[in-house]
Parts: structure tokens; sequence; C-alpha cells
């Protein structure tokens, strides 16, 4: 079993950030990540949001997240965690598919997959008009036609915010009312620019290049309709990458994002949690701030806890 | 009387992040500066854990957010704020010294400042051996001597900080006992590379280009002494910029720092805050994440607050 000071779960902005603050305080810090340095970020074609930051590939950002971590003395690991587990004293194990590693103090940055809708031609077009975050992609499609897929909230928000950049939203809801708040539902009524398409499903998105038009499906009358768009934003929810948390005990909310605290600690002490996994805001800006506070905290937890194990 | 939909107060990295955010929600939006872009940021010779930026100065890192905030339409200013009033529709007007501003919804990234000790040599070494942040720039000092002045947590935190990487800390505390909590106190007195001046004031910082010594008095005898240190850490505590949130009404926790929800929303509705002068980890990138929050919820906040008075 090899041994760390701190383990960081996820090498997307917020656990990277966390790993840059924990290696600054000198503490023996891995990193494990299952997929790309960066995370999510890293499957988003231009981030030109992250303040301080003009204009970068999320691969790029992500790559010079890491490099920083590793310049304070972070180690990045490319595994799969299937398991944390914490021991009678209070120290942990994380398990890997290939290793076992011992540590005083975890930080859970796994992230939230936005839910697909499993449309044909969804993955295929994925960051080539078919985007899950408004805030992030919605200057790309300035003047542009768009459809937003879903009725919640975050549908609602999304397509309130592209109506004051796109020439046209189209929303497409499954239902014939949202499941958003009457306000935002009133208030993309009476847009000029909206276009709600009731009781309608995303069947297709089809295109060369990028987005050129979707076909719905009337979920009533199962008519077909093909509408020319550039962009499709597919708002059906996200969903936390929370089952090892879960597994290990750390407390989730009636979404299952990890709960924590001011100090990003979960209810479980010593493992911390930052990022998408939290909920909130889904922002690379918001990830890093987590992140850091994540990485400051579990930075003293550790101290603490390796001087009250030494005591004993 | 200009009109804006927000008004940003503060231009280092919480309101140049909230700008960002609120300028892209296609909301016209002014910041207001007193001093320079990046706030006290900008008196940061070099930032190295702003995740995903390697090194910067802290006044490029500044200039880089607020061309940012330019390109999305944001417009900054350099004006001081003498007052923030709400009016009766709950709209807000801001005086400068110079002009008078009407908006929707504001945010206050005032900052806070590091209190000063007032000691012979402080501000010509600012920055050339003399900083206020362990957490900046302890990495600058690896290996070598340095002291920390206070005896609160963040002092003693800062010198446990410190002792990771500098070769001794020399602990300077007016008093024959330390304000902070007996557990960090404990940890100090236990290792053997911190010498703890009790009883004694900076009198002096000396050097030449940077500094290269300081000058202790011992308050109870009045002997004077010199110590070779290569840095000096002064932590006697930040005094959160509030005047102005507190004038207007805004709702201050015990030590003056404005009291915000998670939406970064202070009391009073339509106002929010980010960033130091709202406390917690005085880092970049938690000012920038809190920022961010702001920026996107207080353009939801105007969004709706326009139409309200449109509909009235």
């Amino acid at each position: 079993m090899q041994e760390y000071d701190v383990v960081v779960i996820g090498a997307g902005p917020a656990g990277l950030s966390a790993a840059i603050y924990a290696a600054r305080r000198a503490l023996n810090t891995l990193i494990l990540e299952s997929g790309v340095a960066g995370g999510q970020m890293a499957a988003t074609n231009e981030i030109e949001n992250y303040p301080g930051v003009e204009k970068v590939g999320g691969m790029a950002l992500g790559e010079r997240m890491a490099k920083q971590a590793d310049r304070f003395g972070a180690e990045l690991k490319y595994e799969t965690v299937n398991a944390l587990q914490k021991k009678d004293d209070g120290s942990f194990v994380v398990r890997t598919e290939s290793a076992e590693y011992h540590c005083y103090g975890v930080v859970i940055a796994t992230g939230a997959a936005h839910r697909k809708l499993g449309a044909k031609g969804e993955d295929a077009f994925a960051g080539k008009g078919v985007s899950y975050c408004a805030t992030c992609d919605a200057l790309f499609f300035r003047g542009k036609e768009v459809a937003v897929v879903g009725g919640g909230n975050s549908a609602l928000s999304a397509a309130l915010y592209l109506i004051d950049v796109c020439s046209r939203v189209h929303i497409v809801h499954r239902r014939d009312e949202f499941r958003g708040e009457e306000r935002l539902g009133g208030e993309l009524a009476a847009k000029q620019n909206v276009a709600i398409h009731w009781d309608s499903v995303l069947e297709e998105v089809r295109g060369k290049d990028s987005v050129s038009s979707m076909v719905l499906k009337n979920v009533k009358t199962n008519e077909l309709s093909e509408i020319a768009v550039s962009g499709v934003f597919i708002y059906v929810g996200v969903v936390p990458t929370a089952k090892l948390a879960q597994d290990a005990g750390v407390e989730l909310d009636q979404y299952g994002f990890v709960k924590v605290g001011e100090d990003q600690q979960t209810c479980c002490a010593g493992v911390f949690a930052a990022g998408d996994v939290t909920g909130g805001v889904l922002q690379v800006a918001v990830a890093v701030g987590e992140g850091t506070i994540a990485g400051i905290n579990v930075g003293t937890f550790v101290k603490n806890k390796k001087k009250e194990l030494k005591a004993e």
C-alpha cells in the first residue's frame, strides 16, 4: 500500500485546484483520474469566461492546471477509483483497479455528467452544435437560430440566456406545460423570438460538419417535423458522479449531490468535496474557487490528524 | 444621471469576474474602481497559485481580467464611489465624486485591506520582503529565514505554513501569550525551527533592495535587537472595505465583513457582494468563484426586476 497525505479523486478544475493548494502546503498529494486531466472541462472546445484567461481550449486549460499541480509536487495517476474506505484510526484507504493508497485526507472532485437524451446524432455533433451549457457556449451562436431541449428551471434559464444573443430560440418539451417556475415560463412565452414546441421530443440532430437541423416528434400525434437550427442545447438534467462518495457513507442532498459546509468538508471528517459533484453553479471559475478552499482545508485537517495519530 | 443595468463596485478579481458574467448576459454593466484594475491582487509581485495560469504578475492578471470584461461589453471607470442608495422602486443610485449612475443591481467587491503595523520601512519594503500573505508568497522564501508579526489564528497559521518551506520562522508578538488557538500555538512551540519573541513589537524593517533584517523592541524592557531575516509577514488582521455597504444598510458580520447567502446576495435585495469584503479565504481563485456566482445571480435579479417595473 502506497502512502500519501492527501488523495484527490478527479482531475477536473476543482480537483486540480485542490491538489495545487494541498501540494503547496508541502503535503504528499496524489490525484487519481479515470479520464483526462481537465475532466468535463476538457470536452469544451473553447472557454472564454474563465477570468484571467482570454480564450483557451478546455483541454489546454486542464493541461495547464495539471502542469501547475505537478510543479508543486502533486502526482497524477490515471486510475479509476473503485472504493474509499475509512479506517478505525480515521485515516483512509483509496482502492483503484490496480493499487491501494493510504492517506489522511481526501478530496472528492468527481464532477457531474450532463444527462444525455440519447437522440440520434447527439453524440456525433457534441461540441459541433450540440451543447449542454448555454452559459459556456451561447456566444458561439450569436444571431443564429437554436433549440433548447427540456422544461425544467435550467432549461428555461438557458433559453432566457440564449434569447439575448440568438435570433430565435426553439424550446422542445415533452409535456404540455413546463416543470420549471411559471415566472420563467411566462417570461419565455411573452418573447417574440421564442417558439415553444409542446408535447415534442428530439428525435435526431442532423448536419454535415456542424448542426444544421433537428427532427422533432410530436408524442401525441407521432408527427415528425424538421426545423433548421445551428445549435441544440440539451438540458435534461445533470447526474452527479457521486456513487463513490455515497458508497463511502458521505451524505448526499435530495438531488444526489454531495453535501458540504462552507469549508467544503462533507459529513465525514477528513473527506472534502468540491466542484460539480457538490451542485450549484456549474462553471470552471466556481469549481476552482471551491477546490481552492477544499485544498487549503484538507491541508489543515491532515496536518492536525497526523499530529494526533503520532501523539497516541 | 447615466443608466446601467448592473454597477459593480471594485475591479479586483471578484468584481471583474462578476462583471464578465453580468456582461455576458447582455446586461449593460459598469465597473467603478478607485485604484487600479486588479485591486489588491495588483500589489502582488507574482502569483503562481491561480489555477490555469502558470506564473503572472498581479497587475498583469488584473489587466487580463479587465480586458476580458471589456471585450464582453462591460465599461470600467476610475471613480471613487461615495454612496449607494436604494430608491423606492427598488432600483439604485450609485454616486461617485463626479457622477451619478442609476441601475437595477449592484455587486459590492470592495475588498479588504491588510491592516498595516505602521513600522518604519514597512511601506518601503512592501513586495520586497514585506508581505501580508504567506499562502501567496511563502515559496519565494524557500530555505530562508523569515518573521511573522502577530499572534492571532491567521498569524499562527501563516507561521505553520512557512515552517514547511523556510529554514527558520521568527514569531513576533506583543504579548506573552498568543490570541490564537492553543492547538496552533502548541504546535508552533514544539517545532525546532521556530523562535518566538514574546512581548515584542516590530520597530523597523531594514535592507537595501530587499529586506535583510528587522529591529524588535521588547515592550517590557524597551531593549532593541536586530535579527537577520529575508522576509517579514505582517498578520495583524485585515480590514474589510465595507463602509460603503454599511452606509447603504447592508448587514455586516461581527468582524465587519459583508454577510452573504450561497447566492452571494446580501440582506438587501439586488445588492450582491463577493471576494475579500465577504471574508473567508483571501485567495484570487476564491474571489473569482464568488464573483462568478454574484455575476450570474445579479443578472437574473436585474432581468426580473426590470420586467416587474415595466409591468407596473
